[in-house]
């Protein structure tokens, strides 16, 4: 998160210490961004100065450029930054002082798959980037605050009407512009990257009010905080929208891990067995016509691969199908993909080749064993193909594991 | 519906006639709400007073606390209640003449499960509680009626763009704040939540003028009605936003009946039918290891059960697994739940233990028949698992029906 | 597309070349457009007139009437209409001069199936009809251009967050109405059938400055266009939102048909193959009840069939069940849908009643073979039943196909 003023010159200095491709677009910079912030190489660093002529509350987020503009902000990498107007937002020019606190809030949406992503079913969303965070840690207010929330939907996807309940928004501002003022709200409504700056004042009774968007089925899934009125509530002043620090390893008692590129928690949602297709095996027809066999595709979408294990009897033939529209450029920029197995114990290689949208490959796997394989354009894409047979019973069934 | 004045103390008195707990937050009071009217319980009557210090339109839902807001509004406890301002709306200072029709519409969706209500899949998006009531009702007017709308999106969660064929909306009022005034648009956006006034004369032309949300894929779900305009049309004054009366008892040619929490109509839209996994019958293995079995899964979510109707062979593992995410706090405002069968008459009792989200719990099922279940904790949550089996030939088929 | 200005009596000349029926609704008209432009038939020609006294952006779509409206709209039958305000946009007042360029852009969604408009699961989000378009042939500007661009959300059902990336809306107007002012804005939010125009300097330096949805599960299919600002660039003064035009016949090489009424591509993503049920030939039973065989559902949704293409083994009962909502009226204005047998090459003709909303009707298919059927009141549904058998071994196998 970062605070300007209007006025200022910005000096960002964009650091890439990944080892794929990234970038970065600045919604407060009236200026060419892609040139000078696109495609940025592992290890690379650039500068970029702009002027803040906007005053209000903006979005940056990772812009590789093309296709990956949009995998990458689905993989949480986004933030907010502020542009201080110099003029005075309405109820400080009123009351004739600042705000009592200064809350930054992002909404934002966690997806388990690049499939979820395309037909926008969140995992999770959230305010600050945990579910529920101000729920398990309210934000301390005292009756007859005057706060000022700088709310900031930064999606990707989905749609928030951001309320309190227990509250009449005073004053609010589309995208923070103070000129851009209406008067007592509800809600205010944010598409994906819209902004408000809204001004209220904590009636004068104690208790919780609770933030919410009150778009309900985006709420149950994490969208919810708190702010506790007491008389004796300590005052913070500000409450910055950080989201989470990148975790070292993941705890063993996690429930859940969302990895939309890779596989994730292996709890079976995305899993698929294909079973027997008792057609495959004997012989059926259509009048005079054999059954076409069917393939089972596993689609390349939003970066990933879907499903994102798969386990199939043995002669089954799978149909790659690149379901990513943008297939221009190339490396994290296109929405280009392959698979390519690259565990050196699996039964043997297979690679397809790179396949632009709507293109299909397909092979059919004739050796039982573990296929584990990634998108050689964008790596951390990764899916397990599990080939099953049915046991010699005379050799007495399968073996012992030998590795994990 | 209810219409107060800006300025109006207004006292609430809520009483709950139900069985399991309940609450209310009201959009309009600008005030402590969750502490006077949240987690009421069955019998309990409340009284609580506010001043309509704010003009406009706003939403009042049910409100027990925590999950179970989202939960309950998703099952239509909610309302319009309207503050009317002091300040004239614009076309009544012009015409200096009060409204001819005052029309009060509330829009929202039903669903028929919370899987569905999870993915936004609205099965009917109506205005004023039923399927496309002012089609088969339509509302009288006059060519060059002036006409205000009271425009409310309830959701709970998805967008409006209300719109009428043949018009141009001549004022427009976000929230039905007099001050937040724009002009001449043919559509109000409105997420859930959101609300408009909308001033607007009938053309002097006579036909059918059709209210709908633009939004065509809900509006096809139901969200249309039609305003007639005749020259010697009867005078109605206004049109309430009042829902559907609860029905005593289902009638018995209702083609589908939504129960989002429990099991709606036996049509098999909600049931799922496991058939017997050859993988489970005949050894498998992928490479040297047996192949894992894939259990079953039943979900909690949204306070149902879904699959709501499930169909296994005997010897299936099921895995009931919570993906409702908010597991805080208890009773109806809680998101955690469990799964306990009810039905003395069924093969054998289960319960699982009370799960908290993402928590999974795994019963194998070695007897067959029929295990009706409900969550103890929201016990409308209901979910049937039917377990069969191969008829014993010998002894002739299944026996004749004894019970129903 | 059409440009008016204010004040204009504007004539619209429609007939109707199609076989099926269709109508207009032009959103520019206040006055009563059912009665004129609705329900015309094939052949049928009909001229309206209306005065354009609302300036703005405005939509048309085909309006046969009730269920036709929201199902023709969907597939593709929808442009802008502009009405030029007699009163100049801000920054054209600041500027003393018109335009640079004038951009008119509207985004759009197409569907594969009526299902997945239901779902609003869209395949591509386009901007002027095709994916990509301005990336594939970039906008040219210069540095310093004064752009107004026309923004319509033809919808028909996703949400727009419009924006440039490397820039900031200067002047914005809800509607296109020049009185509905905001400034300084990263995005414009749009719902479908809302507009905006925009007016906007691009920024003094060079570069590709990129036209997206920040909805980013709609821009990463599709809906990105690229201003490409050169010193040099020609200067072309307006783009037209012209969609693309319609095929004489779909080119061989095509990756993906797009047709939401018929079959489409036969590319297996709407094909469903059920396997043998063992429970339908094994007897089964709960308890001391038989299973009840579990029909095969086909829907009727969206003026689609869904599956379109089903596979099922001989024996099996398909239930055809209507999940569009709006039975009123009649041929294209009704979602009453039946499946008729039209290939007389086929195994055997069926026919279903003509069924409503939430109605049912099942098939048991005896004899193999391929069935293609359409609804007798929308001809354009098409469906596809494949009944196969197991192959006689002793005749040899299935023959040799004799008829494509
Ligand atoms: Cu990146
Ligand atoms: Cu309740
Ligand atoms: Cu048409």
């Amino acid at each position: 998160m970062l605070v300007v003023e209007e006025g200022d010159t910005v000096e960002i200095v964009l650091k890439n210490a990944d080892s794929v491709t990234h970038g970065l677009s600045i919604h407060a910079a009236n200026t060419q961004t892609s040139k000078f912030l696109g495609n940025v190489q592992p290890g690379e660093e650039r500068v970029f100065r702009f002027t803040a002529d906007f005053p209000g509350v903006f979005m940056y987020h990772c812009a590789p450029g093309g296709h990956g503009i949009m995998a990458h902000t689905m993989g949480g990498q986004h933030g907010m930054i502020v542009v201080e107007p110099k003029k005075k937002y309405r109820l400080e020019a009123e009351l004739k002082r600042p705000p009592d606190l200064k809350l930054y809030i992002v909404q934002s949406e966690w997806y388990a798959s690049g499939r979820d992503f395309f037909d926008g079913k969140a995992t999770y969303v959230v305010f600050n980037g945990y579910n529920f965070r101000y729920v398990n840690e309210p934000i301390p207010v005292r009756p007859g605050d005057y706060v000022r929330i700088y709310f900031l939907n930064a999606g990707p996807s989905l749609t928030s009407t951001f309320h309190v309940v227990g509250g009449v928004w005073e004053y609010i501002y589309y995208q923070g512009n103070p000129d851009n003022l209406m008067k007592g709200s509800q809600t205010v409504l944010a598409g994906p990257s819209d902004s408000w700056v809204i001004e209220w004042r904590v009636p004068p009774v104690e208790g919780d009010y609770t933030l919410v968007t009150h778009v309900f089925n985006t709420a149950i899934k994490g969208a919810v905080g708190i702010l506790r009125a007491k008389k004796d509530a300590p005052r913070i002043g500000e409450v910055r929208a950080e989201g989470p620090k990148a975790l070292a390893s993941v705890p063993a008692d996690a429930k859940r891990v969302l990895d939309p590129y890779g596989l994730g928690t292996p709890d079976h949602e995305h899993t698929v067995r294909v079973p027997l297709d008792p057609t495959l095996v004997q012989p059926v027809a259509v009048g005079s016509k054999a059954l076409e066999p069917l393939p089972v595709r596993v689609q390349m979408v939003g970066n990933s691969f879907y499903p994102k294990i798969l386990e199939i009897p043995v002669g089954t033939t799978v149909e790659f199908v690149n379901e990513d529209v943008f297939d221009l450029l190339d490396g994290e920029r296109t929405g280009r993909h392959d698979a390519v197995v690259i565990d050196v114990k699996g039964p043997e290689p297979f690679v397809t080749p790179k396949l632009g949208h709507g293109e299909r490959y397909r092979i059919t796997f004739t050796k039982p064993g573990e296929y584990v394989y990634i998108c050689s354009i964008h790596p951390y894409m990764k899916g397990v193909i599990r080939v099953y047979a049915p046991v010699d019973q005379e050799a007495g069934g399968p073996e012992p594991e030998h590795h994990h």
